[in-house]
């Protein structure tokens, strides 16, 4: 199995830290150049329609994109480490943190980042008013996140999950758009601490 | 259970098509105004603190929200039918295509229509060259959608599943921002008189 990504990109490195937990090993990363455009090429386009990484090619020459099906995939192909919940109620409180973290966090990190500085402008018209919206929208969700933690050692739960990782890496990537974690967050730092120790925050 | 909602709103009708398609009947609906502003008051952000519905009370008292994490413990609690997939390719598959369809589809009708028409803009700062951009960016999936259900019968492939119920929803909520299929999107015409004649797309 093969997976084309860019490196510095959140959703390539979910993929990255996911795989890393499960203990997955035997998948090839080929390295694309988003601002150059190779995603958008017509070749790279017959692998995603959509033109997003990161795109996994499968042993039988089918591709795969969408960084949560990607997971979803390893997820049922090797259940354990459980990353993904187990009884039905685990499985949906999973997907719904993991769905607030993406939608309510990391989405309008992405938007705010595009928007306001027009990295992707030659394929995309940057509004910076929105840009301004999502950036403001995207703090709101710390304080949420910050009192979910003080209840919960994971943002599952009781066992780190793919809400963590998206979580996590959104908590990076707020960086570009100069969103960082304020002081006054202590249940969400613990957490951050404790995530930033796995070896998985590391690929 | 129950579920708070607005019947009108897609995010809500998907919920209701996948219990319909389940065979789920013992789920009490309670009827929310959204304009109003039901959904923004403390009490309700104290089962939601996203403020978004659908969101279901669990008969232990917990809430459930993001509509895809409701279906999601429908699908562990009652496995048959299978509307997220089964082996793991088909599992990922249809995640693939259910976010392919909520997020370049069904959210940017959303934004579109928000944006544009200001519906909720005691809550929200609507930004309409924005929302221009979204419904020209909607406009651009029906054509991927078509050339992909000219290869295959549902959108997840042989089996009707969540990734149908997603994009057949959008389809009738892109009424709101005037996109409507174009006579030359065949196997998506073909597709959606299919679905459309399900019991579960009355509900």
């Amino acid at each position: 199995m093969k997976i084309f990504e860019e490196k510095i990109a959140p959703n390539a490195r979910r993929v990255r830290m996911f795989l890393a937990e499960k203990g997955v090993e035997n998948v090839e990363f080929v390295q694309l150049d988003l601002k150059r455009g190779d995603n958008v090429s017509a070749e790279f386009k017959q692998k995603n329609p959509l033109a997003k990484v990161p795109v996994m090619e499968m042993d039988d020459g089918s591709y795969l994109s969408e960084s949560v099906a990607i997971c979803r995939y390893f997820e049922a192909e090797k259940p354990q480490p459980a990353l993904m919940g187990q009884t039905p109620m685990q499985q949906a409180n999973i997907e719904m943190w993991q769905r607030r973290s993406e939608i309510y966090f990391m989405n309008l990190i992405g938007m705010g980042f595009q928007h306001c500085s027009g990295y992707f402008a030659d394929r995309m018209t940057p509004v910076p008013e929105w840009g301004q919206e999502c950036v403001k929208e995207a703090a709101k969700f710390m304080p949420i996140l910050n009192d979910h933690l003080a209840k919960n050692e994971f943002i599952g739960g009781e066992e780190f999950s793919i809400a963590d990782i998206t979580a996590f890496v959104s908590i990076d990537f707020a960086r570009v758009i100069k969103l960082r974690m304020g002081e006054e967050f202590t249940h969400l730092k613990r957490w951050y601490d404790l995530v930033n120790s796995r070896a998985s925050a590391r690929v």
